[in-house]
């Protein structure tokens, strides 16, 4: 049992319908109608199920005491009930990546592509909880969730137009944008 | 399948004996005679198994370029005929350790304890691999593999007494201390 382990289920039921599933970078996945997620391994996934990806709410990685302190002053909640809209973005970074030791891997984040401060200029607006299923020997090194209001729709694309223009991103090797809109309340 | 994934199971079964099974800090484990590890997540352990613990071989944490670059240059391989000694030493640390961001980790593992340094001394004679064990959702966050030959006995002594005296092991909520040899060749 790994409490902080959830899974997101691509199938014909949740609370979220998928408007798009689009491949970035490799291999696409199914287009399923719908998104269930859930804290659990979900060994048996929901019947009718497309595609199911597991990640670990895990400790921090790379910001530091000063940057956390600027992202917790901020950062919302999931779940707020005018943050309708959400994205699904599951990625895999290249074995050159993973061979990199912590102070390389943080110069090329945060030095170099600035992905903690570009995240922080979108808060309070966007909510963002990270994934990791690398350990797990899942498909994808990372999933993360993205919450936000219709009205910060352009800032969201914003936001990941800015990240995947940076040199981190030069890293991935498998990326889709899967796009979502509640319309049942859970 | 999670290819970076090891099962080490206590029973009546595996290469190595038991000679002793000590709680260093919190609760103990069923004294087992004999240890076997597979490179899988083992999903049915072998019949007799008394416990069954797993970690993943991940990326490095912790170690500087330069750092990384000494280890290279001098640490042994596992599996050497003459290392016929071994421990393996599952811990977890609190939720404060889980609690802090990298930096303040990384401040407390080697800059206060000096665990990279203190390792590094001990080689080639004694040889590490450490496994994952937290994000799995396992009972131990780390799972650390010794092996040595018996002419190095002592020096894992004084590796282990020096590690235990650091301000990192203030940390340390749970340790086991499991000693083996080989006695049956794999």
């Amino acid at each position: 049992m790994n409490a902080r382990c959830f899974t997101f289920a691509g199938g014909d039921t949740g609370p979220w319908r998928i408007t798009s599933t689009v491949p970035v970078v490799g291999a696409g996945l199914p287009v399923a109608a719908r998104l269930s997620i859930a804290n659990s391994d979900m060994a048996q996934p929901p019947a009718g199920a497309l595609w199911v990806m597991r990640g670990v709410a895990s400790n921090e990685r790379y910001v530091t005491v000063k940057e956390r302190a600027s992202l917790v002053a901020v950062q919302p909640q999931l779940g707020r009930p005018e943050a309708s809209c959400a994205a699904l973005i599951p990625m895999s970074k290249s074995a050159r990546w993973w061979a990199l030791t912590q102070e390389e891997r943080r110069e090329i984040l945060e030095e170099k592509s600035a992905h903690i401060a570009t995240g922080l200029k979108f808060l309070p607006a966007i909510a963002r909880k990270l994934h990791h299923g690398r350990d797990l020997g899942e498909p994808f090194d990372f999933i993360t969730w993205f919450e936000y209001a219709p009205t910060h729709a352009q800032a969201f694309e914003d936001l990941v137009g800015l990240l995947r223009e940076t040199e981190e991103w030069q890293y991935v090797e498998r990326e889709l944008d899967i796009r979502l809109v509640r319309d049942i309340s859970e």
